[in-house]
């Protein structure tokens, strides 16, 4: 606000171009229709300044009020009606509306105006005392619900009381003194909550648009904001406008319409409206809307009109546009136009579309679609109609919506699935450590108490494509049994996840993939032409590399070959190469697990069938391949036949195994280790018609002389393959300038960066970063999204200096944040050559790496 | 080495001024001597040049032995005799020297040149034929054991075969014949053991050159350098001289003298000599040697020689010298003359005096005292002589010696010392934890199996001053019986550790601790006048204080509460603080805590008596306080009447604690803990008369949000002390600008910031660690000695962005390495104002940054 002369906080419909953040979107849209010569009700907007100054005041100022004054007075003179007034009484309708589109979070109060006076002048004006009434009881019980705080229930209560006496069924029943009676009562009841209604309507209004502009901090917008990534600090506008009515009898109506069908995409006028009603009956539903294509037959005019206006609305905004109209009396007016939400299948049918019809170029097809869009569309989903029966809810780790019934271990789900034919199970745990893989393989979903986004079993969800709710607080095991809230679950009970709001539902809710259409398929490859960035696959298996490649994977730039043995028959073989008691018997049990590797690679390569893959040798400390309870050490000694190994399993704990005895460390104590790993990929190489495109990668150096040993190790079993590391320690990042003399490329190791940068463990964050994130510490997970001011500037550095000593270095990511579209960004704002995740994630990684490029130019 | 011209490699002493770094410490000495005008036998060195040169090609260059031909010639010139001759033979002396001495490490080889017509050719030139076989069998011995590697024993043998076959008891018993039949026998001896002596004595040379060159890099050897922190490329000079002879008869010695008395620094001519013997005589301690004074009645004139000798040597090195002369016939002839091996004490008295007689100046006196000189005066030392039984080795991790019975618990050494009435206990442990301190404290020394130079045992133990060997590798654990190698240990048996060399001993070995003279405290006042950091301690309790004032301690740089919390009645209200079921319970317990707390911290600023301290408010995650196994968890929950507070222990447990939920992330979580500290802080400064200087610290910082969050929870409570952050993760140091807004000081948690740079747990990383020194990956542990390239870059990065900030933010550093010289060194590099370490370190550390001091100006 600049001193002296204070800002103008109000602006009439016609005085201003449409411009969203000081508008809203609703006032906006108002603004242009106008300028659309297309049919609204007069009025004006308060802007997201006046909100602001609001917040700021933590009241009205001053000059808003006055400004307020002169705007009713302009527009009373504009309609030749009074506002408050015994002859031609001026109502008006008060609504939120914030620069994005928040429907239904914040408050709106619509025929404000109304008193005793105004309802019986209404009455004399229109000749009809019904609708007068009834719209004044509207008015009353929103003023009552949104500026008062008066639930609803009672209002209706009051209606159903008369009904109850009359004998009546519906409410069109009700009589003009029926609802006099009601207005009566309501006033009687705000009484007796002790509240008194002002009787000045001006000061109505003062309290309504108080009330609005605080709805934009009621918990429901805040959490909704949260979710949908708008900021906190834009505030929302006002919109004030002269009523309209869509009860003013059986000529009127009101309703919403889309340009194109919000469900599937199709360009076909799409909507639903109710005759004599105002629009909070729609949202209501108590009466039952008619399809859109029924006015035509009703009141063919205003169908018309309605028509032009959906064609003028489309063209001009190039999309499709939701629209909230109302007929008084036969005369169409527009209340709200906006782009319209839509599914995914719809969006980008609409999009492509919408290029087809040269509406708009594919650049901005690209820019339309969010990554969410897109990974929506690979996951099962549930109807929100059928979301019933929620009892708990956790972190969204991994998306997609699963049924099945309950196990509680890995073994649960075998026994379960072979013995007694279950069909589908879902596990739940405390935690997952890479034991329970084939549990989670097993199962369709996975559901834990413990862990974050990022914890192994969101992780190696996400890696499955696979839906899961981590961290989910009520979940308590205790005393034997497994609790969620007041539930007692038992093994083989159905249960229901929603891994893509983190929902826990009882029973079995219907769970549906919407296949991919032929839109999709065109729009992705626009996505490609138009990234810089390249996306390869984080992908272990053959099954893993199809999935890749199905989803439109350069390549794979992350095989984990530890993934490989935990198989059951492969673990036994890597256990006894770790409790090897002599050179012989390690040597022996290296023999074995080379074998398996060289047949798990050939079968990858084949599968790859020549795209590029990336093998990270042996990365996690050796005691991951070993059981954690005395009991199942026992079992493992006596499989090996060695009583004496169960020592040599304890000595193998760690205080902190994240920052042990694992990566390249491994190899520097047990170089035979990596050597059978480079023997096994060069022979599968071998045995390759298409020869494959392998580079080895190294993880977790620290220091350029230990990458240079092992580099010289690997390259002992040479087939002359690119030889890179991974930087995801800080130390890496710093010496990446000497790194790079004796890499080929780097893979920044994102999550292992992030936990060193930060000095976390994602393993242990879950319980304490929420603290965070909701004391607003930090504003987001930096296991979720880069985080650019710590680890993105250790990039920063690495980056500059690997690329001083090798101006043409491949660099790339591995980690988890590959997937990220926030992040996606950063790498491709470091330039970075390529990013690498899940398999499930790569459409929306090409796409976000597409919108990236795109903001180069922009 | 030029291309072309052949780099000269021999130089006679006459030709070069004193290089030690070419000629090694014995040949420059040796031109020193000469240019002094002292009598030396003339001669010869090949420098550490030739060394190098030997290296590179595996064998000795073409021109060192053309070059090695000549000098000889010029010898035999300046002699007068012939090398090999059969009249007149020259004798030559072989002998390594380093630059920095490194005494008895290599090899030297006597009377060279020797043949069986050399030995008559002296027998005959000199009518002693005893002596001229004697030299002969000392020859063959020396060639045997060092050229060929003949072990001694076997040497030895033949000459107790012969004593027992004439049943001699002395070796002045064999007559020439018994000498001249062994020389026979040791050839014969050479020739079954499959050597042949080259004909040759030019080849016989050759041979001992390349020996005396190999021996550079003999296993010793190395090892020495190692300890020594002596680097490997430095490569040994070899010095040949005439040979002269102490065993010429009865007016012919040898012998070493000091110029200063060297175990007590007393400003008294000291030494020793043999009467008619050799130098390896003296060495081999056969004959018990004269004192020095002796040889003034028995050779006065070659006495007033060496007391002339020890006179300009000393004046002219400035310094105490080492001397080695022999005396021939009555003539004194000088071999080596070095600054003299000290223990601690003689170095600091020495350098004090030499400052009072004007021989050097404070600055040199500061410069030649060495931190480790410092740190040894302050431990219990064990007289080498009395290191017998040494059964195991283990890490040096805090010095000092201890003799006590064994205990394996604290509980057992509580029991032990009150009721069983031992006076002195040796912990003996796997590893130890947080719950072990008081047995710690209650122990002598501590011994445990697993962990390396900075685990906890290594930590704590050098925090309190007591000895302590760690990672004892063969200390084993098993079957509920504890093994140190074949011994099995029991408890009460008596063990003695020497914490200064690693050292495991059976028995009572006597130890004691010298007091500190008057020369120590004006020593260390010229320190202080250098020093520009400033040394502070880490001090957690008042009798830490007490030790910090009188190891002249600044103040108390850090204070870590949570030490406060181990003593059993504590540790019980600290877990019913974090065991609490209800808010009521938690206020409750803390507000005992606090009592506690308001005490502590009152006897601590008394002890203080008005000098500065920094209190780090609570660290460790919450699972430190609480007992590891099921059955200590079942007292526990006894003891709290509280049987489902198991569950909420078990819920404590972390993956990877030290990334865990600890440091101030604790306080984001459970504010009142932190309001709580510094509330007892506040009350317990006003409760002191004399107002303490007290600073508040908060670790684990990563974010400028999270640090503002925290200084505004601790401000409520304030009372106007500075609060400043430890900067102990990447993310922090990177982020130092920011965080310098609500910081008055930062001081950098080097332990911490080490294992996130690196991404290695020092928990962990023993195990490992030390095959990566091993292979010479890292040439040293970066717990011990700050990593420059790495850490030190991140600390350079975090200064520069504070000090940008705030230019006068006072920086410090209070890691394990504050009392590192070497990492000393690189905080005053950086700019650093302080650092604070253990009580013990501050001597050393004060002296380290005296050093660094003086480095700005050399």
């Amino acid at each position: 606000m600049r001193a002296g002369s204070p800002q103008k906080l109000i602006y009439d419909f016609s005085a201003l171009k449409s411009d969203a953040s000081l508008l809203g979107g609703k006032g906006a849209g108002l603004v242009a229709m106008l300028q659309l010569g297309l049919p609204i009700p007069p009025g004006f907007t308060l802007t997201t300044e006046a909100c602001h100054a609001f917040y700021t005041k933590n009241k009205l100022p001053k000059s808003l009020v006055i400004e307020l004054k002169e705007a009713i007075k302009r527009l009373e003179r504009k309609t030749g009606r009074q506002f408050g007034g015994t002859k031609k009484p001026l109502l008006i309708s008060i609504r939120s509306g914030a620069k994005v589109s928040m429907p239904g979070m914040m408050d709106t109060i619509l025929n404000l105006g109304m008193t005793d006076k105004a309802a019986a002048a209404l009455a004399d004006e229109t000749g009809d005392a019904r609708f007068a009434y009834d719209t004044y009881r509207r008015y009353l019980s929103m003023y009552g619900e949104v500026v008062l705080g008066v639930h609803a229930a009672h209002f209706e209560a009051l209606i159903e009381t008369v009904k109850a006496d009359k004998n009546y069924e519906h409410d069109h029943e009700l009589s003009a003194e029926d609802w006099y009676d009601i207005t009566q009562s309501i006033q009687k009841l705000l009484i007796q909550e002790g509240f008194e209604l002002p009787k000045d309507p001006f000061q109505q209004l003062l309290d309504a648009v108080k009330a609005v502009f605080q709805s934009w901090m009621n918990p429901r917008a805040i959490s909704y904001r949260k979710i949908m990534d708008i900021p906190d600090n834009g505030g929302t506008a006002v919109t004030i406008q002269q009523m309209v009515f869509g009860n003013a009898g059986d000529d009127s109506a009101t309703g919403v319409a889309f340009t194109r069908n919000p469900s599937t995409g199709e360009k076909s006028f799409f909507g639903e409206f109710l005759m004599n009603a105002q629009g909070e009956d729609v949202v209501a539903g108590i009466r039952t809307p008619l399809p859109i294509e029924e006015l035509q037959k009703i009141l063919p005019a205003a169908y018309r009109a309605l028509r032009r206006a959906e064609h003028v609305l489309e063209r001009s905004f190039r999309d499709m546009q939701d629209i909230e109209f109302t007929i008084e009396h036969g005369k169409l007016f527009l209340l709200q136009t906006r782009s319209g939400k839509r599914t995914a299948q719809a969006a980008i049918q609409i999009a492509v579309d919408l290029v087809a019809e040269k509406k708009i170029s594919r650049r901005e097809a690209v820019s339309r679609i969010s990554t969410q869009h897109i990974q929506s569309l690979l996951y099962p989903q549930i109807r929100p109609e059928d979301k019933t029966s929620i009892i708990a809810k956790g972190l969204a780790a991994s998306p997609g919506a699963a049924c099945g019934q309950i196990v509680f271990s890995p073994e649960e789900a075998n026994l379960m699935l072979s013995e007694k034919r279950m069909e589908r199970v879902i596990l739940v745990r405390q935690e997952t450590s890479p034991e329970d893989i084939e549990g989670m393989a097993l199962a369709e979903g996975i559901l834990t108490a413990r862990g974050g986004m990022t914890s192994h079993a969101a992780v190696v969800a996400r890696g499955m494509g696979k839906c899961c709710i981590a961290g989910c607080r009520t979940l308590e095991f205790r005393l034997g049994k497994v609790f969620l809230g007041k539930h007692e679950l038992t093994s083989g009970s159905w249960i229901t996840l929603d891994g893509s709001s983190g929902d826990v539902m009882l029973g079995q809710i219907p769970t549906h993939i919407p296949p991919p259409s032929a839109a999709f398929h065109t729009f992705m490859s626009w996505v490609d032409q138009i990234a810089r960035l390249e996306v390869y696959a984080n992908a272990d298996t053959p099954q893993d590399v199809m999935l890749a490649k199905r989803f439109g994977a350069k390549g794979v730039g992350l095989c984990r070959t530890e993934h490989m043995f935990f198989e059951a028959t492969k673990l036994a073989a890597m256990r006894r190469m770790i409790l090897a008691k002599s050179g012989q018997e390690r040597t022996q049990a290296l023999g074995t697990l080379e074998k398996i590797q060289k047949d798990d690679f050939y079968t990858l390569f084949l599968a790859l069938d020549g795209l590029p893959i990336t093998i990270r040798l042996l990365d996690p400390p050796l005691h991951e391949f070993i059981p954690k309870s005395k009991a199942e050490m026992d079992t493992v000694a006596t499989s090996l036949g060695d009583p004496d190994c169960i020592s040599r399993m304890e000595a193998l704990t760690e205080v902190n195994p994240m920052l042990g005895h694992r990566g390249c460390r491994l190899a520097v104590s047990f170089p035979e280790i990596y050597s059978m790993q480079v023997r096994a990929i060069r022979d599968a190489a071998h045995m390759c018609t298409k020869k494959p495109l392998v580079a080895i990668m190294i993880p977790l150096v620290s220091d350029p002389q230990e990458l240079a040993h092992i580099r010289a190790l690997c390259e002992k079993e040479a087939f002359g393959c690119p030889i890179g590391a991974m930087i995801e320690v800080p130390r890496a990042a710093l010496l990446a300038g000497q790194l790079a003399k004796n890499a080929d490329f780097f893979s920044f190791g994102t999550n292992d960066l992030t936990q060193t940068t930060f000095g976390l463990s994602r393993d242990d964050a879950a319980q304490f970063l929420s603290t965070y994130q909701e004391q607003d510490i930090f504003d987001q997970d930096p296991f979720c999204h880069l985080d650019a001011s710590g680890v993105g500037e250790l990039m920063e550095i690495a980056i500059d200096r690997a690329r001083k000593q090798k101006p043409r270095l491949e660099l790339g990511i591995c980690g988890e944040h590959g997937g990220d579209p926030a992040s996606i960004h950063l790498c491709h704002t470091l330039g970075l050559n390529y990013v690498s995740c899940s398999p499930y994630r790569v459409p929306g990684a090409r796409l976000a790496a597409a919108h990236a490029a795109m903001k180069d130019n922009a």
